[in-house]
């Protein structure tokens, strides 16, 4: 009884308060926002604030349904332009067909928390998606925008080092995704003149990370993770660096989600390494595969992988045999470190093979390896495949251990991108050979 | 004959130059252009770089043109909406309804200079737009992407003063548009520091300001600008300070015109010195009233103006009789400096009589004084007249020397803003008390 | 044999080594050093920083005995200067009587690295001294130019937070001799906004700290240390700032060694505080008593302490009985936390009793406790002291847990340096009211 | 009357100043100076800083009388130290014979306001030096002081350009003492990328420049200033710079007067272009020649130049007396330019062999064209001689228009050095030719 008062009353709380964000909400759309809209969207940004996560769904409604195009009006506005398509009409309905929630965004944005605010909503409103598909335009309006305010014309790339404030450091220590860092004598050690790390920033939100690359120089191609990230390991000068391999890229800001940024990223920080280190002439990944171990054992279909002829299927049944053997009818207990190290060069060359195939049937739909995919869009080469490269238990359960060099040649990014959107993997010699 | 041949090589190589540029755009509309578009945006910002204003017409077109909405696709996607009012058609649907060339102007943006060039397109399209008014939908795409570029909250405001790079200053002078600056001894003196003088920057065009307000630290509300801009006057003490009077504000990028900026300058300016100096309790202008001499020669209907019952027709009747007794029939005749000094005390009542009610009739449409429309809209009220305010040739035309404070409290701006546009004045008593 | 050849090569590289050091010294003092000396003095720097510290030994000797002044040229202008006191004579004079070395030095601190390299002479000459007392005069020109060049007017005192550089912040954690820093996670505790740390830096070093001082601010005087630096302390907000308590001094530099920093900065540190933070009213130190136990295990001779009267006497004297009688005859086992919590009230009396008396007789000369004397000299007053502060094996083995508040009352300041320099300390009514 | 009542009220206020000031030296030198100077230090500084220039004289009288060592002290430690030269005799020594003024400086100097204090002492002290000679033992502490504060080590250079603040760039126009600066369109020129500024900062006064060099980058060696100081020359580009022409340096701060500065300053500026601007290897000077018109008026005695065989006189008494004819026997007449222009080539020739001579005289005593002296002392070469270089009335009247480049090889600065140290003046050959 006494339980279902307090509900009533915090329904009621959380009523008002929504009802005090709508009303801010079309004081800001007013013409009086438009002006003088700070000190409204201040204190509407101030509410959104405090509000719980759990408590933004009234909100998401109110934008999803009540500032959407009104279809009438846009209906209208389209027909007018069908029949005379200038400019007059065509404002008009460009007008009408954009969503009100999207200026509204705008105007809190012009506040200094604004930004902030709005990746929030963004962080949030992701997590609904799945079970509130309809508010996917809404989505796609945030999208739209963030992508409009971080485009990397307005992002700042800075190098973050060992002489960084802490606070931003710790963010680093925090945001690794790839290979955790194991605290601050780990990280010293990815801060030496050696290994390098650079972040993308935005003006607005200038302590704020949004995502960073972790750079290894090296004398040659990297084929295992585990040396480039020993805390030990001594640094090397830089009249030995030859190779700059990426081994690390995470992002901070899940608002940030499908807005690029890490394909600029990295060809910024190749751009800005070629002239600083002019003997560095490779720039490659050490990359993991992670989804090949799933997809070997789902027993997938061979003869439907993309581009593989008749020799090549016979070539990968046989490997898929000769693993089954070694396995001893398990392709999981591949995963364990001793059976993976006592596997004969035919065993090894099979897996080889048929990681191969698995990289190159990757396409720019979400289907294939997400690593791969991502690189190879971006205009690399899938260029080497690694055995052993990552001995951890999660490289093990991945992919067997297995690693691989994506390889960004300056020259020919272009030219590999469009040959990956067309269908095609760009693929070294030596790749392809394994098949 | 030579003269024939070589306009045709002209057209010609204009022709191949506009045929690469909309190449270019192609091919940064794709997918490649998607993912890898940095060298393609910035090959192409450098043929626009160089391309003279007057052949950038053939570009206006194509982007006018090839990269409008298709009437049809938009037509169709505006009933699917229509029918079924749900989230996929609405993404649907604001996709089609998008000029695909804002999509390119946002991927433009995305390398360092590109926010130079949208801005110098903006700036040679403006000028074109009058001639070719078919360019008012790509006009209104520019403005609506500048708008949300150089929101306010991306925007520095930064103080300038003596200290600033010369560089900066030396912008500072060209572009102050109110009362001309007169070499650097005369800047000199606004910078000292009874005299502030601040700007908003755009992260992306750091050495450029893009707008400026020039304010002076008073005792009292000023009525005249000479003594403001007066190269010899002593500066004040911080003690004396108790009113901040804006006496000059300007734009430095004419590629911004009609993008919100004052309005935000000044009241951050307000925001900011009621921090540093809180002694200082009054924010106000003085400002020049650019339409009035024109207006009142041109024999306006009394009877229209706004808000003008019958008593105020008739004593504004009564005082344009009386100007024109004192003016000789000639009204452009108190222009004169000797004329206006010789004026009797009902002639000048007159004067301010006939000024309030010009100043009273500004509203959000282009009409009146567009000094006084920026104000008022902006939620400031108009003060009080000062007659002999600013006896420079400039003044004298256009206002017969008079000039006017608009005062901004800061807690009654909103209300005024919509006093204003629901058609009436914020006015004080003694200004209503002129009419 | 062998091992003979080997030395004897050592030996003469070493003197070929010493010999051309000796060379550059001579050339940098030459005229040519005078105009031209840069290169020569980057020369030397170079060789004396790949000299290892054993070999310094020969350069000392060349520096105390070929760059001391001649005798018998001071004297005869001691004796021009007694019979005429006129400016010339003086200006021989003083020349003749400064050490040659010194302009030597000046002239290697001309360039960028000389500073740093004076600091590590100075360094590895202080721990020759004690064995090599006839290089005292070397040692007295380096702290003279040290205390010339290292005054507090040419420093600069910086806060040292959670934003400043990793590798700063390393430093703090390695040069923090008061309370250990045990890791970063306790380093950003003390690094909250209601823990300070400031910090002294000369231009020539801008990333080396000298000295640094550690500062809680706190609702009340404290009387133990371990809540201070207890990692996971909630930290307190503003509002409750009543006291800032100095719980750290650390120096940086042994080269610095009696060059006066420490009372500069904390009284820096009291008046940016003062500044910053009008609520906090209260300045003081928790210090630790390091020489009490050592002095009081030692039987001292109490009659012989100043300012000690007879009732003081008999009080004392009747203290050490109770103590002794406490400890069951030996004193040192009053370093045990379980002896020391069951002590009773009158054996605590007692031990605060011999403590009070123990402070009051530091004295400017190297007597007493030396940061008693510190504290004392430096202008503080005795104020409080708190039994089981300290309870860490280092507190129990210094001073049986006791910790020790001196105040440090900005308009007191220069009246109790004075009365400490006449052989009085200045202590509050409750210490004075132990004895 | 009246007045002599006004006059010994000032006097008694003087007075009063005076005895406050000392009383406030004495304080700052006691013990209670030692530890807690600092508020003393300020109060000071702060008398200091308000006593008018002519009012300083008493305290300069304090300084110079009741501050120097003790005579009889000084002897007795002169003696000990003669009879035993110990350690501890020689630090008893040091201390007796430095003056305790130069104990005060240094406190004085501990406060942020001190070092800008020193400096006007020594700006007023140099100017009543000639009148006051018995203060010359005071002058030589505080240049000793400056030399050690004011060591290169500690300075800064930095690039003065047009992007600096205009605070400072007023500050180089009011002092450039070489080429006056024509306001700041001139200053504007002067700041183009091919025309160079660097001045030396103190940390402790980081808005004055303490001397500046102008530089012009060139195709080649220059002959005349006009073209190098004209307002509109167009500005070369960085592939055409092979020749880094000094054109000018200037002092601004006459309390430094014989600190060394500017050959480090030129020293170290050509370093930093060398490390720029790899292409330029030539770095000279354009200087002028400001005494040789007034020693070749005064009828020097040819026979008396240094290194001046038989031929060589004959030659140079053959040239005056060319000279002679050639100005209707008044040398003066040469300052014509009407003349200079008409001059035969043996006139000419005449001419430039006097010049040389002259120039080849100078030593590193404080003989002969000081412009010179500085540059050879400093380790450049005498170049070449540039007829009609200055045809400013200036340059007229000092050289008869002659100008000449003194050539900075950065390999044999030294050896130049060394030379002129010896009494020889490094020459080129064309020069040598010239006698």
């Amino acid at each position: 009884m006494l339980d279902e008062l307090r509900e009533a009353a915090a329904r009621q709380r959380r009523q008002r308060a929504l009802k005090s964000l709508v009303l801010g909400c079309k004081r800001l759309l007013s013409g009086r926002g438009q002006m003088n809209g700070t000190p409204v969207a201040r204190d509407l940004i101030e509410r959104l604030d405090i509000l719980p996560d759990d408590q933004l769904d009234g909100f998401f409604d109110y934008l999803a349904n009540d500032l959407s195009p009104d279809p009438q009006t846009v209906l209208r506005r389209a027909r007018a332009y069908a029949e005379n398509p200038g400019a007059a009409e065509l404002i008009a309905l460009t007008r009408a067909a954009e969503p009100a929630r999207q200026e509204l965004l705008r105007r809190l944005n012009r506040t200094p928390g604004g930004t902030a605010t709005v990746l929030r909503l963004r962080r949030v409103l992701l997590k609904r998606l799945p079970r509130r598909p309809e508010l996917a335009a809404l989505e796609a309006d945030l999208l739209h925008l963030l992508s409009s305010w971080f485009n990397p014309g307005f992002l700042q790339m800075k190098r973050v080092d060992w002489n960084s404030p802490a606070q931003l450091l710790e963010k680093i220590i925090l945001h690794e995704a790839v290979h955790e860092v194991d605290g601050w004598d780990d990280l010293r050690r990815r801060m030496q003149p050696d290994r390098r790390c650079f972040a993308f920033f935005h003006p607005q939100l200038p302590d704020e990370p949004l995502i960073f690359v972790e750079v290894a120089l090296l004398p040659e191609m990297p084929d295992a993770i585990a040396p480039l990230i020993d805390k030990n390991a001594t640094p090397l000068t830089a009249e030995d660096f030859r190779v700059a391999a990426f081994y690390g890229i995470s992002n901070c800001e899940p608002g940030l989600r499908s807005v690029s940024l890490g394909n600029f990223l990295i060809k910024q920080v190749a751009e800005h390494l070629h002239h600083e280190l002019p003997r560095v002439r490779t720039y490659c990944t050490l990359s993991p595969i992670p989804g090949f171990s799933a997809w070997l054992r789902a027993a997938p279909d061979l003869a439907a992988l993309p581009g593989v002829g008749k020799a090549a299927l016979a070539k990968l049944t046989a490997a898929r045999a000769t693993l089954e053997q070694a396995s001893g009818g398990d392709l999981g207990a591949l995963q364990s470190p001793t059976l993976l190290e006592a596997l004969d060069a035919a065993a090894q060359d099979a897996l080889l093979a048929l990681a191969a195939a698995y990289l190159g049937h990757a396409s720019p739909t979400p289907a294939g390896d997400p690593v791969a995919r991502f690189h190879l869009d971006n205009g690399a080469r899938l260029e080497r495949l690694n055995p052993r490269g990552n001995m951890s238990p999660a490289g093990l359960r991945q992919s067997f251990g297995l690693m691989v060099n994506y390889l960004y040649d300056l020259d020919r990014i272009e030219s590999s991108h469009a040959k990956f959107r067309n269908g095609a993997v760009a693929r070294s010699r030596a790749v392809s050979g394994l098949i």
